[in-house]
């Protein structure tokens, strides 16, 4: 099974790596990082870049693509090629799926209309603009389209998807290698159980 | 804050990511992916690499050193350079943590005799050998020495991290940015929940 994961300026990492990790554990999976020209790609934070190893022309029909989120997607919606591929990939692929704010870009690309589909709670009911029901849950697999909310939602998306891609106990065998047995410190990830006030900050963490 | 995170070749990515994510939304951190050479650094899968912004000799006194795992840490043991900066960085941090196999470097550079450590639960009990106590539990914090579990549990470590670097509601806005909320589709990610046989899997995914 091949994996895409495009890249563009100012994504987020965790989008990208936490679902990579699970995927390229997995036996049989190949990952490739994608993006308009090869080289290091700078996350949103401007401290870390990743590489694309292939351009969007070398990798035409991967069977699953994962779009990655972060605050670069409003310039990315201007992207034409970006959209472009994505549109075309996912007339090939088994799963087209995305992590946060990269919901946008499948937006973008056409393929939200009349889905369920989640992103970041922090502008969840932003996807009907594209035509998608926006749907408050951690993932959402809607036909062949898989969405997942914020940043660390694209490790239980990944888990999800490769339960269905290969099988449960694949799966659980990568969830047991990389550890997967969260312990939060705190219950603050979701607004409804955050500290009263603390959805503005975070949202000042991200702009 | 300044934090630090070495790369060498065969790091687990999720391991740097997730903490990175975590700090790098922090107020007031930057962090600094450091290498032997700048460039790019590959990870275990082979298919994706983390560009290292500034040398060892470039960081020699971040305040925090978070120091990732993976099947490279076998030869990582045998590089002086990197163990040698460990040590040396660990005189002045106000934090020295590891996420899973990580924890052997900080042995090898002397920095667990006698301390509560914990490590991938595949090679918890190895961490004696370092003069460790192995402690199976996610996140183990002995005096400014802060170890973590496998691959994923880097997470929850820059989370408690983060809360007393700073404050519990800044942890606790980072975490609702991030929508740490996680939802493991199953409960598989501890030996102590995984089906029964399922270790052995994991283990081969790994190696």
């Amino acid at each position: 099974m091949h994996v895409a994961i495009p890249l563009y300026p100012r994504f987020t990492a965790l989008d990208a790596v936490g679902p990579y990790t699970v995927m390229a554990f997995a036996p049989g999976c190949t990952v490739t990082f994608v993006a308009a020209r090869t080289g290091p790609v700078v996350d949103d934070r401007g401290s870390l870049s990743l590489t694309a190893t292939a351009s969007f022309q070398d990798v035409p029909r991967p069977e699953v693509i994962i779009v990655p989120g972060g605050p670069g997607t409003v310039e990315a919606l201007q992207d034409a090629d970006l959209l472009a591929w994505i549109a075309a990939a996912h007339e090939h692929t088994a799963w087209t799926t995305s992590v946060c704010s990269g919901a946008f870009l499948l937006g973008g690309a056409g393929l939200l209309t009349g889905r369920r589909a989640t992103t970041h709670w922090g502008w969840l009911e932003q996807l009907a603009g594209f035509g998608a029901e926006p749907v408050s849950e951690r993932v959402v697999v809607d036909g062949k389209v898989v969405t997942a909310a914020g940043v660390s939602s694209g490790i239980d998306m990944a888990l999800t998807l490769l339960a269905r891609m290969s099988d449960v106990t694949t799966a659980q065998a990568v969830q047991l290698a990389i550890e997967y047995a969260p312990e939060p410190p705190f219950d603050a990830g979701s607004p409804a159980t955050a500290p009263e006030g603390l959805a503005g900050r975070a949202l000042q963490l991200i702009a």
